[in-house]
């Protein structure tokens, strides 16, 4: 194929995008973020790339929680909006409704259609950035989601984001399949 | 909204697919994972979770390099296939055309739209899974994808999964700007 050798230091990668919310001062905040990503099912653990100057990240280490919380693309304009302006600038603990969860100090969104409560296991610094790993301890979803019980992406119809630079964009169709596709081209190998 | 509080363990995300790639005993083997991201930009740092009983892990370690590759939706039925079977009961080496870049032991498919040539850094054992932290030293795109000399995700096409379960599925419409919209929602605040 016609592959090039770049000198991009970003991937041009496709991500989920998320709303990471921690209580800071006793008030909660929320930054937006797509470096994210579960790295273990049993615990189920996920990781987290927070910039060490991020404000958020002094609720995180106080109170040893926070969420992620899945907004739908319809919150593409707040979402924004959020990964815009530092919690140091602006006061965002008004901008969603907020519930807390059992671990009573992740602040999640109310208007996102997932939110993961999480409880800060492991956490390292490298240059710029902290790598934060957390356990999930509670999953909230909307029922409105749900096909016969079970997540529906097209439901949720989660904001996904281009990164670096954008755009924001859906889900779309139906490719295959999971574990189940991968047999047919085992047979016409055989 | 109508949140449930759910038993799930797993959350339901919608994440892009890759191929890690490394050599072991030589020869190349490729498997399919979902638990990657970036975590850092400067320098480049991708984290990925892999299985501690995974074949390749052994030789990521061994070599300390590895690749990951992102293919388009079109290699549904191969990626799918490459995560059905381990190393250890399949030769994967001959599956893709392999070639390498200046680590000379991360194997890269030439089939893939994209490739991240990784130097591993760091990792960190969890229960089950190891959590792996790369540095990508340089990426390769496929020519085709650019549109004015910039990755467009629509001609990349990446194959996306929805976990725990799947469907594999595609990236959809455009939704909007980023680092943008959010003025929007700033100027009716104001």
């Amino acid at each position: 194929m016609g592959k090039i050798k770049t000198d991009w230091k970003l991937p041009p990668l496709c991500l989920p995008v998320a709303l990471l919310g921690a209580n800071v001062s006793g008030r909660p905040n929320f930054f937006t973020i797509v470096w994210f990503n579960m790295i273990q099912d049993d615990p189920p653990l996920l990781v987290a790339g927070i910039g060490q100057t991020h404000y958020t990240r002094k609720g995180i280490k106080k109170n040893k929680t926070f969420s992620i919380n899945i907004p739908s693309s319809q919150l593409a304009e707040i979402v924004d909006f959020c990964g815009l302006h530092s919690g140091l600038e602006v006061d965002k603990s008004s901008l969603f409704k907020v519930f807390y969860g059992e671990l009573e100090t992740a602040p999640m969104i109310d208007e996102c259609v997932l939110n993961l409560e999480c409880r800060l296991e492991y956490s390292k610094e490298f240059n710029s950035m902290e790598l934060v790993v957390g356990e999930i301890v509670r999953i909230y979803c909307e029922e409105r989601c749900l096909t016969k019980s079970k997540p529906d992406y097209l439901k949720m119809d989660p904001l996904l984001f281009f990164m670096p630079q954008g755009p924001y964009f859906r889900a779309g169709e139906f490719q295959a399949e999971a574990f189940k596709i991968g047999r047919r081209y085992q047979k016409r190998k055989q």
